[in-house]
């Protein structure tokens, strides 16, 4: 399939793509490297803490779906380049034996003022678990390249 | 040290933290977990991409902020659980041989209204080079644990 353009997004655009397994391991291995925190290391030390169990780091949620989302329909021109991020949340923790996925809307289109080669999109990414419930959202700006 | 409950903390309070250098190999091994992308795998692939060489994934500079963060100074009792980020931004792109450091700042405590046991910290966290220019900023907003 063709990439696509500035020119070629709308409005209200959707897109999805594949999903990806949380393992135990996974998430204690994300944990050791960026957020060695008990409840991201240790199941038994995790029982002692707010959350009651072993949970994914947000940042490793975080991580995940931008793999999914870097690699789903969208396909950019120019790939995803994010210059930032709006209302990033974590409603809900990601547990050992999730499977997420991640939906993604278009919210906004518009050319750049300072260069009129690219434009900005504003979009809704959205990931979810195996049940549908959403365990993170936020809207992010990407940099699109315009045709010609 | 003793732990930080919420009440410890004031508007204004700045924490400081180590420093973590970033290896070519480190942002190429990232990249192929979280963000497969031909500007975060490729020296040579990078050269001919809108950023012209190698650079960290905006997530692979948000995961090590993480850990700089989450083993700073600021020390909460109950660790660092954020509930949301606001203004995310990645005004600079972090290379290889880059070393960053973290600083955050308080910025607001409130009171949980739901929950009297705990209060929310709004925390201003910058990401520094070694030529001490930002290359991320966000606000987030943590949950701390109320004494008592």
């Amino acid at each position: 399939m063709a990439k696509r353009y500035f020119e070629d997004f709308r409005v209200g655009d959707a897109f999805e793509g594949g999903s990806m397994g949380v393992s135990q391991d996974a998430i204690i291995r994300f944990a050791r490297d960026f957020d060695p925190q008990p409840f991201h290391l240790d199941p038994d030390a995790a029982r002692k803490t707010v959350f009651g169990e072993l949970v994914a780091s947000g940042w490793h949620t975080a991580a995940m779906t931008m793999r999914l989302f870097a690699t789903s329909e969208i396909e950019i021109v120019n790939g995803i380049i994010g210059v930032s991020v709006e209302q990033l949340s974590w409603p809900r923790p990601v547990r050992p034996g999730d499977r997420l996925t991640v939906r993604s809307e278009v919210l906004e289109t518009r050319p750049s003022k300072s260069k009129p080669d690219r434009g900005i999109l504003r979009v809704r990414v959205d990931t979810l678990n195996q049940d549908g419930a959403v365990v993170q959202s936020f809207i992010c700006n990407l940099v699109v390249m315009r045709r010609g």
